[in-house]
């Protein structure tokens, strides 16, 4: 047995390898410091989305700065489910709340969207990057989801890449099961589609289905709110198609 | 095609019959009057959980009071997934999204429990009685969900119904995936059980291990907040074995 890995996490960008020096951002030389009170010597994981998980020490600490020092690889960088989930931008708190759960659950780009009904109209993408970041530290990925510039659904899907499968949630009760079509699904990358609060307009969704790559799903006879059905619907397909099939160790 | 569904919806005790007059409580009264601002005639959905669905109009108001007259039924009262949630006791932002989304999820019974980590002593249940009931009007359900009394896991253990499966979601990685848990089920009726922040002890394991009627269940290999996990476990049962697996319409 090694030992244990270090409590806490951070995502970092710079190249992590043996004898790596780090010095991490004033918001996060401030968490180490004041918040968690730890000192020279203290155990840290370090990840970059790139070089896998490292054990690193508290090395050197200023007033505003702190500097880790990589020790050894604790975790070689894996290969993550490659899933996208657009989401209609909703209103503070439920975006928070989408962008936390959606890190947590494994995907790997989010990408904020207007819809005819959407009535943000500013993300502040500041904010949901820092949330995905915290939530990626949390939950122990060894990547931070990429946060991709909020656009309009109808720009979204004009540059639509090719291979990838769109699962729309359509909440007009018209989609098919959505465990159903998981187990149909061709084996290439996906995205999943949700969304605002009031759903698409019957035009968008005649449009939506129009589109060769794109199938409509449904998720039950209630009504769910648009963070509900991104949580339920990423955790479905991490059940039945994604990195939740096997058991963990 | 018949007039569509009132916007609004309230649960209320009341028997619903044709020509029965309701009068709501004071907190339902004051949303309909001041913050949805309706007058004499416009219409509201109600339910009880035992007589379906039904169209109202709301017929006399007072300072801070509204009856409402019950016109005809939308729809009959319906089966819905006999699905227990046992879940451990967690902050207050979390313990309420809890609740939000096992109502919107279809979850039945809802029972707070204490857990050796368990860092909550008490429960708000009034409030969580509330955010049920909001939850339910909102998501279309023709029931709320029974809310009971907090207990420790273990006085919950020791009266456990004969013929209900009692599904672990287990974060040290022991447990099977989900989706194949599901996939072998037995034809009973299924309790999830989602520990706190931090997860169950070794102890803790060991004992539900021992029980006749558990089953530990992997969620994958993220570590996900207590509340993501709730939402996660309740979204995958729906979906492999609840009523999300028929189209709505």
């Amino acid at each position: 047995m090694t030992e244990p890995a270090p409590r806490h996490r951070l995502f970092v960008d710079a190249d992590l390898a043996a004898g790596s020096q780090v010095w991490v951002t004033e918001q996060q030389a401030h968490y180490l410091l004041h918040v968690m009170r730890l000192g020279l010597g203290a155990e840290i994981a370090l990840f970059n989305g790139r070089d896998g998980e490292w054990r690193a020490k508290l090395a050197e600490t200023g007033k505003k700065k702190a500097c880790l020092t990589a020790i050894e690889q604790l975790r070689p960088q894996a290969a993550e489910p490659d899933l996208w989930l657009l989401f209609a931008a909703v209103k503070r708190d439920r975006i928070d709340l989408i962008v936390e759960k959606a890190t947590e659950l494994g995907a790997s780009v989010l990408q904020p969207v207007f819809t005819e009904r959407t009535v943000i109209s500013r993300v502040n993408e500041d904010r949901l990057a820092a949330i995905a970041m915290e939530a990626a530290e949390q939950c122990e990925r060894l990547t931070v989801p990429s946060l991709r510039t909020p656009l309009s659904l109808t720009a979204v899907l004009a540059k639509w890449p090719e291979g990838r499968v769109l699962m729309i949630m359509d909440e007009s009760g018209a989609g098919k099961p959505i465990a159903e079509t998981l187990a149909e699904l061709p084996t290439v990358p996906a995205a999943l589609l949700v969304g605002p609060e009031g759903g698409f307009t019957k035009s968008e969704l005649d449009a939506l289905s129009r589109l060769p790559f794109a199938v409509r799903v449904g998720l039950g006879p209630r009504i769910l709110r648009a963070d509900t059905a991104v949580i339920a619907a990423l955790s479905c397909y991490q059940a039945i198609r994604g990195d939740w099939r096997v058991p963990s160790f």
